[in-house]
């Protein structure tokens, strides 16, 4: 809420949020709508949102302000207005399914919701303007609410796009669970040829604070331009607006609630950096190449897969409640190199592992340190859960693993051949070589 | 396994593993005692424990290797030998609990078990002759199997040795759930007047490459020296044996599976960099100092407390069956700012929040992404959380508030007084001023 004197000020000249208002500080004049506070913001200061999209806070002390004509919201393009395409520029398609980059603030709860699409991303990022693009509604859906069902719908709306003359594809998304998301279509799409690049922002795009912007312009460079034909999350790369990494779809995750660089490479290099200019940087060599061959869909999921987290004073009776519920398969996050509680009786895991390998139904172990590998011979501890059948997924991330096991249930019931397609690379989930130890 | 050229030499000189040996390569003659091959190392050098407590590869190639008269396993002093005070230096006490800093390679298996205790430790490693040392014996465990049971007992007996005139306590704990067992005591020991330093090692203490050494050395000195009178947690700070940092008990988390450095402040500075002179550099201004008032142990726990992480696909089900066993409290690990899945029918998990909370059994929000804080009205989605009951714990590690919420659940019934508890700094664990947004 503002200030009580900001309130009051309204209340006396009519201006409700929303308002087209000017302000009138010193030298300066800035036009634009009347924004809500920003949360934490200064409640003595007026956020107007300008013409080109940004919103800037005016300390109310010593200001000016005044009622424009008419009443309005934010006007964006609707999702139907086509943008015709101009000669001599790339083509990008850009397919949003929602999430902070896509929101707006509420007015009548000052909370954040999803409402944009992306025409309207276009038209409040005016660098686009330099890009050809195919504009694609798909959802408009907060990412904690994300399914697997969502993902086949991402996979078959990206597989449609791939096959046009676009040059990449952008996925806007809720950054909550965006790396599954990527983990999901890493695995979905196969012989990828052309770049998927998913994107968000950590504020809202109608903030003057937003990082979408930069996001927005990198990725669709990144698309674009460099030759990365694999499915990669392009984000923030420090707390400045000076670049961005493109980090590898199945090795990434959200490592901040709240930072513009919240993501994070975990257990690999990013693939590459990438400035607002247009310059891309790679900055790991191992990646897979754009190329002319066909790429295929994939989209089986098993979806009965649940992931656990171990800790001290854990019940192991949740595994017989899944087991129960007819689920396929098991992934651990452990302790330490894949750990479980082994040896106290009726505390113990390890008749759970066994219990659920018998019955055909896959454990995977992963840690909840994620960085690092697990590994199934350090200690007698981890020989145990290996002997009762676990399989240990390297330097996969937990979410990671948790996503390749629905895939490779909907591909197998066979438990060595389940193993074998888990303990195999498919997506750059698994690096063979990560060193055990630094000896 | 050695190499066949090494198993053959060793099988005609009739050498086995825990021998005695000399072994010359070119200059250099090194007697000791003959180790298995370490994991990973090379099969194609002979590892030998010197009579200083270091093991070292030498190879083979170009080495003459002879067998020295008896036989016998690496000797450690037994747990009942007393250590001589000798007077002048500081007191410390040791307190063992079990982990890989207690463990040692099993010849059966070339696996790791614990089987150390403290005054074997003291004899490991020399450095620590500056001190006098009160050495107990407490567990041999190694730590994914601890529970609640065994953070009492730990508190109990380092309460015990806090009422000596020792100057501060080292516990050696297992490294995988050691940032539980810190955040256990700095809730249960209270009015703390003396440092109480948790540490481990990420190798076995009688490999070469064993960080141990370090770890204990820089232990010793903060125990004794500092005048931080928390629970801490002191482990390497970096990939090399250079310097220690010492973590707040309450804002560490085990962050690699396997490096030295495996241990991360999270929201907080580390306390201080320790190095193995003895030098302490204070990192953080924040923290409880040394002082005579009394200390207190407070040992309630909940135990029926259950931790849970929100996915993508998740079986909210899993409440109800907690809900079915009588847990009495909840911690969620949302996404991003503490989001859990909200909208879809069938997938949400904000009627269970509602019936929980009705029910009186309080639900805590902290998040899977580690870093950061979480908040309760960002998003429309936070406020359902919020509006259902959901108790929101700000900067807490996700493990910290598992533990807080048992210390809490142990004291009251009453969810506001709870909600109020959880909600109040008690041991450093919450920082009220951390900025949600860099805005």
């Amino acid at each position: 809420m503002y200030s009580k004197e900001i309130q009051k000020k309204l209340k006396d000249l009519g201006v409700e949020i929303g308002d087209s208002v000017r302000v009138k500080r010193g030298d300066q004049v800035y036009e634009g709508i009347l924004m809500p506070k920003e949360e934490l913001g200064d409640s003595n200061a007026i956020v107007v949102k300008l013409s080109n999209g940004y919103a800037i806070g005016i300390k109310f002390e010593g200001a000016e302000l005044e009622k424009l004509s008419g009443h309005r919201q934010i006007g964006f393009k609707s999702s139907d207005e086509k943008i015709k395409h101009i000669a001599g520029k790339p083509l990008i398609s850009i397919i949003s399914t929602g999430g902070t980059v896509a929101s707006r603030v509420d007015y009548t709860t000052g909370g954040v919701q999803a409402s944009y699409n992306a025409s309207d991303l276009v038209s409040i990022v005016p660098e686009l303007g330099s890009f050809n693009i195919n504009s694609k509604f798909l959802f408009s859906m907060m990412s904690e609410d994300m399914t697997a069902e969502h993902w086949k719908e991402m996979a078959k709306a990206v597989y449609k796009e791939l096959k046009t003359d676009t040059s990449g594809i952008i996925v806007t998304h809720g950054t909550d669970t965006m790396h599954f998301s990527t983990a999901a279509l890493s695995f979905m799409l196969k012989d990828l040829n052309k770049p998927v690049v998913f994107t968000g922002s950590q504020r809202s795009s109608d903030r003057g604070s937003s990082d979408s912007f930069i996001n927005m312009i990198c990725s669709a460079n990144f698309a674009s331009k460099s030759d990365v034909a694999e499915v990669s999350l392009v984000m923030h790369g420090s707390s400045n607006d000076d670049f961005c990494y493109a980090h590898r779809g199945t090795k990434v995750r959200k490592l901040h609630t709240s930072k513009r660089d919240a993501f994070k490479s975990v257990n690999d290099e990013p693939l590459a950096k990438i400035f607002p200019d247009g310059k891309i940087e790679m900055t790991n060599c191992n990646y897979r190449k754009r190329c002319d061959g066909e790429v295929s869909l994939d989209d089986k999921l098993e979806e009965k897969v649940a992931l656990i987290k171990t800790y001290p004073g854990m019940d192991p009776g949740i595994f017989d409640f899944y087991i129960g519920k007819k689920f396929k398969g098991f992934v651990i996050e452990g302790t330490g190199l894949g750990h479980v509680p082994t040896t106290i009786e009726g505390r113990s895991v390890i008749p759970k592992i066994r219990e659920a390998t018998k019955a055909g139904i896959p454990v995977c172990i992963t840690s909840q340190c994620l960085f690092g590998r697990v590994h199934d011979f350090v200690y007698a501890n981890l020989r145990k859960e290996f002997e009762a059948g676990a399989m240990f997924c390297g330097d996969m991330l937990p979410e990671v693993a948790y996503v390749k096991l629905m895939h490779v249930l909907a591909h197998s019931k066979d438990l060595e051949e389940i193993r074998k397609m888990m303990l195999t690379n498919i997506a750059g989930e698994l690096n063979e070589r990560t060193p055990v130890f630094e000896l």
